[in-house]
């Protein structure tokens, strides 16, 4: 079928590849004309301004938009003003899904469907497929099926195909969640979850790797905790390997333990990274929606805040605990390492 | 070859089974002689007692031991003086690696060599292979290799093999870690991760299970914060179906994901559990490891202490917490619920 | 000066009767009759209506609601409708400070001034004085600096009294924090500090109290961690009696350590506490201003969760838990404790 | 009564004088002749050898020693050796208590009787007297009572004494707590709770801080996360002013508070601080003691690995969080800010 994508970054312009290997017609739209430009060459339709964009498309019109939550807001606003009741604008990008209720509302009044789906994949979506969290109006979610089915992985290689009436489509990677929020809404959750699965990891890990801490000297001051046992700590582990006998048979095999198991390899010290971890919304949203919900989230919240500590935002905290430390017992902070 | 195996139990057993499916002689021993003679049926030779066990093996002898962490050292202290030297113990229980490391250095007097091995893969081992983490001796692990190559999964179905002598073991599923007690240790921080993984899908599964709160009536008391925006809780999703669709394409797919989605799609309400979470002893140890080491480990502690609590052993601090509040505040508890 | 009073709960009413006797002249109002009563039988000038309430101020009017946060907005709406420019309204219960930011500015264009002040003392502030954390504009602030400094505690009994001109008021116990939010975004964060300390006691208690593990008789199945040195911990603690001493000297010296002592004193098993801890907003709040501000606050944020499972709202989750350990291990949950 | 003091430090020294003041006979060593000579001026009568120092102890000799934790064992053993049956050594420093119990035995065997006592109050202690938790023999307990009275706060200041046969003697700062260990485990504890407590100021006054986040520019960058209502972060707060408030009527005064506030007063920024927080082995034996006895500690766990992390001890966890972000979406780590 025919759809509309609007916003051809790294995520929009590989969605769009898969849709056209699969058949589809894509009419394609950016603010970079180059990135339009390198999809027509790829057999899209290009537009050059957003007018031309929704013109080119049969109606129902249907506009997928895959750009940043920030600006999501005022193009649905400007695409909806060019089109007519009956069609539909999918937002794939990370919204907060209280913006997904409140624009759904909105148009609906209009008679526009709005479709929220939050899209799972990464880099790897192109090959792999992208696994689909879709809320919605069940109409417009019913007529997208085709473009769902296409950019999920589908049946999985190899295995007999379930049965998509008896099973759903979630065993093909895609499922309609609920109404207008419901998609980014469980997307929110599972960014949520990725965040404290990737802690688990990190932090085990980082206990292997001080699995030799016997054998390192420390300092025998007053500001430093002594090591009882230095002959348990004696153990240098070879963490891609680690990592590598874990993929396979045992309990905490996973595609995040595959990833790690790679970064590892290609350099277990990882000496290209600094250690500054990004946070994006979805994983504060995860966090507020335990807070409303009085739901504990102990786990994820750790996580959470390790990233921002990790950003340097616990500084203020710690030199606080120094002065008072200095304030009661008169101990003098030691030097940061590497200062 | 020839192996003798102690401790025949749902784990030992099944190992038996799999190293014979595979052609390997074993040896088999238990307290219990119908585990004994249940393997015999399918082809091992039984043993009546510990004597008769280690008699029947030909030298070097290798007696694998499958038994609770809580009579392991008297065991391996009672076969060691029915071996000679050149002889190998393996225990593939979950012994502390603690302790793994003081046997090792006493058996090491009388020539004995003693390899620990933790082993992953629960009741799924026989048909999955099992992953294993080798601690000891280099010649006592070389000695090993073929059984260790049967046990573990081996190379991946459907792909081409790895090269064992480029690649190493660990893309077959088992690894020598390091010196005795290295195997119990990357066990302990794999069950440690584990717990952390484990809690962080059912963290995010509680709150989307909460995604419905702005439906649900609610105390409007003093004791009850209120639900700010109910708008946007108005979510009932269907928590089998979620789990299905993340094991499709999403970065949060793994083992422990497919096993939550099964259990959710035989029961979504979860009722036949009560929510009481045991813990083992891996757990734990691998936080005493990070405090010895110093390394933080915010997201495993969470899941540990979530697991006391689940048991029951905040309350106290939960009572000491109702007590303040009354003093200060004159606050009187809400009921427990379902009380 | 004259101050209306409305809302004459425990809070109201004893605000009203200190500043009674300090000389001040207060006009109460509440839709309980018989509280109106009460304190006009103290002294107070009461009003049978809304109406009238105001109507017995004089110009310029200074309104103090201490009510409910579900119902302040409503009633400002309403005084508001009563008032003129040059007038101010005070809300000193526990509203969001963002609802403050809102009708701060909503009012501003009438002319009437809002302020907001975060109070805290309990059922104490009677003879101990309130702690005041204010918000609003300069001048509205200035006018009501008497009401404020009868209010607050007022200079350590005993102490020489600071000079009010070179340290401000805060050693009297009230602040002028900043513009309207400023006083509950302080008491928001106060409240949340007092979770953080309130559990810190709770659970070095709790641990205190398991000092006796070793004594005690421990089931011995798969599904216990087994506790390897009992012979560390034979101690019966007085609980109390701990309290008490490190009320003197040591370095956690609190007034909620008093309290601690005082309710251990009354009955070291707290048997009349059930566990279930109620939160307000303020601690929700605090982590919500944690995550916007990304600010690190794993402390706050696990005595927050604490309380949510008290509330027993991880019972899913471990649900789930227990049915993950099942899938993959055949572990069999133990019955709950007292079930 | 007359009583040897071993270990000359800060703590040692003042103890020493506040025995001195009150008429007690302090015997003194210390390896560093210097601090011997500075309190055999102030009237203590001082020795040059450990031999001259127990010579110069009547019987029952007393030795107190206050002595780092990582020498006090050694230490121990020389003074023993010196001593006969019905001796006394007390361990003021901050063993850990599995060596209390330890030791006890050991020296119960020769007839000498061993206390533990800890100590809190850290350089206040001299005027503001310390809180003394002790373990030990009773008989040896009792014996020194006059000491214990001594160097403990005794009765508050302006308050009636409470009746020491009725009460007991933790009213005035100082308590038995049980046999050999129980009171290194009570001290323990203190410090544990300490943590949390410490960590749940600086955490608050943290977010705090990020008052004004709304008023800073920040970087629309894909790995920033915005800030969603920049109006309500507008807020400059004077935290010396804020500290200062809540020490006066408020639920969270407490002498850390106190402390706190001076800090705070002195430069708000803490400048001199550079945010290193080192932490004592009470800290991480309080976690273990939970781990081991199965009680949760989220919060006192929290605030331990919230100091590992102070400490760089979680930069290679968050390496590898970054290098798992990078393979599976691409997302390039940002710069770590101030590098």
């Amino acid at each position: 079928m025919q759809i509309g994508m609007m916003g051809l970054g790294r995520m929009g312009a590989n969605m769009v590849r898969r849709l056209m290997r699969d058949g589809h017609q894509c009419v394609v739209y950016d603010i970079n004309p180059a990135s339009v430009a390198a999809l027509v060459t790829d057999g899209a339709s290009g537009a050059a301004s957003l007018a031309e964009f929704v013109g080119k498309l049969a109606k129902p019109r249907c506009v997928w938009l895959m750009l940043p939550a920030a600006i999501t807001g005022k193009i649905v606003d400007q695409v909806a003003a060019l089109m007519e009741p009956g069609d539909i604008i999918i937002d794939g990008g990370n919204s907060y899904y209280h913006d997904d209720v409140d624009r759904a509302a909105k148009l609906r009044d209009k008679g526009i469907s709005y479709v929220d789906v939050g899209t799972s994949g990464g880099v790897w979506g192109l090959d792999r497929g992208y696994c689909l969290m879709i809320g919605g109006p069940d109409e417009a979610v019913q007529h997208l099926d085709s473009i769902f089915a296409t950019l999920a992985p589908g049946a999985d290689a190899g295995a007999p195909a379930p049965d998509k009436a008896a099973a759903g489509t979630a065993p093909f990677g895609y499922l309609h969640c609920g109404p207008s929020g419901a998609g980014h809404f469980v997307k929110m959750i599972h960014n949520g979850i990725e965040y404290g699965v990737m802690a688990a990891y990190a932090e085990g890990m980082n206990i292997l790797k001080a699995g030799n801490a016997g054998k390192v000297k420390r300092a025998a001051d007053a500001e430093t905790s002594p090591l009882q046992n230095p002959e348990y700590y004696q153990f240098d582990f070879d963490l891609a390997n680690v990592a590598e006998v874990w993929r396979h048979g045992s309990v905490i095999g996973s595609w995040l333990l595959d990833l790690t198991a790679g970064a590892l390899k290609s350099d277990a010290s990882l000496a290209s990274f600094g250690g500054r971890v990004s946070d994006s919304g979805e994983g504060r949203w995860t966090l507020k929606a335990a807070i409303d919900t009085g739901v504990p989230a102990p786990v994820l919240s750790s996580a959470l805040f390790d990233r921002f500590s990790s950003q340097g935002e616990s500084e203020f905290a710690d030199k606080l605990l120094s002065a008072m430390r200095y304030a009661f017992g008169g101990h003098v902070e030691k030097p940061k390492s590497g200062s």
